[in-house]
């Protein structure tokens, strides 16, 4: 049911990077659930991790050999979140990384462990570490498609951007892959994403432009208010551009990879959102005209939460009074319900906090049947804005929900 | 698909309440949807009303007027809510006012409007008025149940509650009705609820009494997190049993009362989420061990409200790993995950963060099975602890809101 995802891309080589995916049986039989990605030496890997407390395992050893080490391989298992699963998680989520390191010769602190799947059952170890060699004996440089299908698990296509950009004469590339389909609302990362670039870049400058992105892409996206306990999203530069190192984040190649990677990051959030669970519609919601931009965020995240505007997406019923209520319910510091303006697909439906003169029931209903949908409240305050994206609410979600361990 | 709700109880007469039903096709033909209670001179009316900032024009006028008169009639209407309607909202709720205050003499002041129904479509007026010297026909001390029938929307049941203690060997009755399905996280009151006695009561004893059974009931349900334009609560003390006036909220008659009107407060708010709209579960929501109160009832509406939780409890699916993720995300000032227990109708699920040694999945889908859930976080952290009282997430929720207004 995914809104407007367009095909897998054909995404280059990009040089520094290898991919092993192997069937390891976690998820399913004869499904890819296991994903490694073999990083050269010297490759500035940054991170963004959720921040749920109730983190999964492999988040906090992520966050650990981040500080510790230079990362290597990225290990990621689908089917198994190996979150709730307390020191014996953290155990299995080690022993796997030793597993890897082993074989590959490098220490233990030099790979990322990553799962995702169901929370609360214990990690298949056993499983892992037999898929682990099937993985590295595939190592390529151009199954991305394969890693994006092996990341997967409600959702229900493999999801990854591209962009190439020159500058001085070279041409740069920067793609990425992303999985997500439910408990959806990142809050500093997805559930995962991974974005690699041949661009030669310090780390530090690197993290900043990835927190920076996510705030503007995978942090602007909600399919049903659960911020997952495993949301990570990883950036890779493996320099293999042989440009000058970026340190700087305002030069202009870093500024011309930024636009391209901002470009990556926001198209494999969309993904996310188009392949929400039951997603009907992909739904732009844009507040402007703010006073704070706080209210901005606060006012677009909680339409895109409400239960109710969800299910009159689903219905393309154009019940714009349940919109008009989430804006006064939604705790804005300033606010003044006798100035918001809201249209929807550019067909304006309450003006100054009451039905527009303009507006008719049928002008409403053509306005909503679209598959891609944008709201827009204008609160006539300010200056500030905001822009989150979200799906509807459909008898899908709750088949997808009700069924997830059966 | 109620949830263990009860027949509506036989009310008895409350002395100074009298009560006149329509059928003015509001709604539909031929359906209760206009309520009119008469209430005796110098009954006390206390009031509680949403906070949403879009509260509708009927919600506006009950403020003013609680404010300036004396109050001897409520005037109710389904089928429109007459939300989001502007300037004309409120010039057409004072209208249904004037026409009742016509015909029974008395100030428009000493009438409160009450709408519920769609949001946005203005309110029809014309078959309001019509409808008023019809209910006027019927006044009855009796009519308790095509009350509750008069002011239901998505409803499948009219509720009502009533309790009678004794005091100095006069018998006392607290009665009332309430209706709310859908669009229910009450924020001060719910959606339409209103409670009657024969006590005698000062009015700022009443109100006070009001606030703070509001919190412990109406004010502690949701059904889909969605806070109506619309929310409010009365109660009203006709002085009709002839006791001394109530002055102080710790004398011993307003001790006996209060502990009878909570009790109707609660089971009033219950039955809005016993018949939430698609409801198969009635789930108590139970946080303790908190070291902030706050903490206890942000976790707790937190769980209530996520889509996972609900729809994993619409499919009666174990699956805790989705309620310690909605804890670690809830943003509680004080949480130590390693610390957090966790049960369901008594099955220990989680202890210290992760699964309990004594867990086995057959308990947990025996735990899930019921229709009455209990769930209970323990922190481990404090003494403060809170209540929440919600429903699962069903197709026919979805359903239910995707047709509304179809």
């Amino acid at each position: 049911m995914a809104v407007g995802l367009h095909d897998f891309p054909a995404i280059p080589e990009i040089k520094g990077v290898r991919i092993g995916v192997a069937e390891a049986g976690i998820k399913k039989p004869n499904k890819k659930d296991l994903v490694i990605f073999e990083l050269c030496e010297g490759a500035s890997v940054a991170g963004v991790f959720t921040q749920n407390a109730f983190c999964a395992a492999p988040v906090r050893i992520c966050q650990q050999h981040l500080q510790t080490s230079d990362i290597r391989y990225l290990l990621i298992n689908t089917g198994n979140a190996n979150a709730g699963t307390g020191k014996p998680g953290l155990e299995n989520a080690t022993r796997t990384c030793e597993a890897l390191a082993e074989q590959v010769k490098v220490p233990v602190s030099s790979i990322l462990p990553f799962s995702t799947g169901v929370i609360g059952e214990p990690l298949p170890v056993d499983k892992i570490l037999a898929g682990i060699p099937q993985a590295i004996a595939k190592f390529s440089t151009d199954d991305w498609q394969a890693a994006g299908t092996g990341i997967m698990t409600t959702d229900t296509l493999p999801k990854g951007s591209v962009r190439q950009f020159e500058f001085d004469g070279v041409t740069y590339t920067v793609a990425g892959i992303s999985k997500g389909a439910g408990m959806i609302r990142p809050n500093m990362a997805t559930m995962l994403g991974y974005v690699f670039s041949d661009i030669a870049m310090d780390q530090a400058v690197l993290q900043q432009m990835l927190k920076q992105a996510t705030n503007k892409s995978f942090n602007r996206i909600t399919v049903d208010s659960d911020t997952s306990t495993n949301d990570s999203c990883i950036a890779v530069a493996t320099g293999k551009a042989q440009n000058p190192k970026v340190t700087a984040i305002d030069s202009p190649l870093a500024k011309a990879f930024y636009a391209a990677f901002e470009e990556v990051m926001l198209e494999l959030a969309h993904a996310i959102v188009r392949d929400g669970e039951g997603a009907t519609k992909f739904v732009t919601v844009e507040v402007k005209g703010a006073k704070l931009a706080a209210d901005a965020t606060k006012i677009a995240f909680e339409i895109a939460h409400s239960p109710l505007v969800k299910t009159a997406l689903f219905a393309s019923d154009p019940n714009w009074g349940r919109i008009l209520a989430v804006v006064g319910r939604a705790g804005a510091e300033h606010l003044d319900v006798d100035k918001v303006d809201l249209s929807i697909n550019g067909v304006e439906i309450a003006s100054q906090g009451g039905l527009s003169p303009r507006y008719s029931e049928a002008l409403g209903q053509e306005a909503m049947a679209p598959e891609e949908i944008h709201i827009c409240v204008d609160l006539n305050l300010g200056e500030q804005q905001d822009v989150v994206w979200t799906t509807d609410f459909s008898h899908e979600y709750v088949t997808i929900n009700a069924d997830y361990r059966t």
